[in-house]
């Protein structure tokens, strides 16, 4: 299929909500938490004690959040031992973890630039290898580079699913 | 301050959590729910009525939402009058809402890529003017393209705050 060819105009309300892939990546970590965890086990903050404090967060919830993390398979446990201590376990972003720090600065640069407030940003994220400041940009294939405010269109994948009680539906 | 030559490691344990852009970010739109909603808003789906039948919400939910996310005033209120009825509001990205599309690409990327499916992505975002697909990049200001996995550092900005407990924490 050709996507930049569609054979007919989007319309949002014919499909359905939920076959939606942000729907599918929200139903698993869209919550404050699973993202502040992840955004603090990116940054090196991976043994639980440590996330708990630095979070605020109650154990039990911690314990939960991470242990679904781990089952979605962005997290994975990794045993450490500190010396003269029985061996614990700490948390790595796993290769598709890895994947969600695009996600991760997208909410930052927005916040950056809406909430940051006089002082000015809390944080800069650098290219690890060169030093110089990132940025998330959103492109197209055409080579143009969209802006803060991209505009968009949508067409319908192969994934797509109307919605059986649309208007102009086709089931 | 140079971003790019930092006084010291970016050590995120030290800092606080709270202080973040993400969480600032999340603080306000991190549920589910309420990126649902910015996304149908950003789709076409406008109308209150239209978005708690797409969206399968509690009208109640629904309402308490929008009228949360306009007065963090990333969605406003514009009137509208369908022949023969009175006149009722529907719903748009303001400017700041619409450089949330970022955040919302973010997550559909992922999801395209992890929990799409054989039949493949449900949709495809494409370039308003030239048609041509569009991806998030992370790049940086020498002109890398930092790929699916960025690799990254942190180093603290202006509006960091070190953590009154912090093992080696200045305050």
């Amino acid at each position: 299929m050709d996507p930049v060819t569609p054979k007919r105009p989007y319309d949002a309300y014919e499909y359905e909500s939920s076959a939606c892939s942000i729907a599918r990546t929200l139903e698993q970590i869209g919550d404050r938490w699973a993202l502040l965890i992840l955004r603090d086990v990116a940054n090196g903050v991976r043994r639980f004690d440590q996330l708990a404090d630095h979070l605020g967060v109650a154990r039990n919830v911690l314990s939960r959040r991470l242990a679904a993390l781990t089952e979605f398979g962005v997290v994975t446990r990794v045993a450490y031992r500190d010396e003269g201590s029985r061996e614990r376990q700490e948390y790595r972003l796993t290769d598709a973890g890895h994947e969600l720090i695009p996600i991760l600065l997208a909410f930052m640069g927005w916040g950056d630039r809406h909430l940051a407030g006089p002082e000015g940003p809390p944080a800069y994220p650098v290219h690890a290898r060169c030093g110089a400041p990132v940025r998330v940009s959103i492109t197209c294939e055409a080579g143009h580079d969209l802006g803060d405010r991209p505009h968009l269109h949508l067409e319908p994948g192969p994934g797509s699913r109307v919605r059986a009680g649309a208007p102009g539906g086709r089931a």
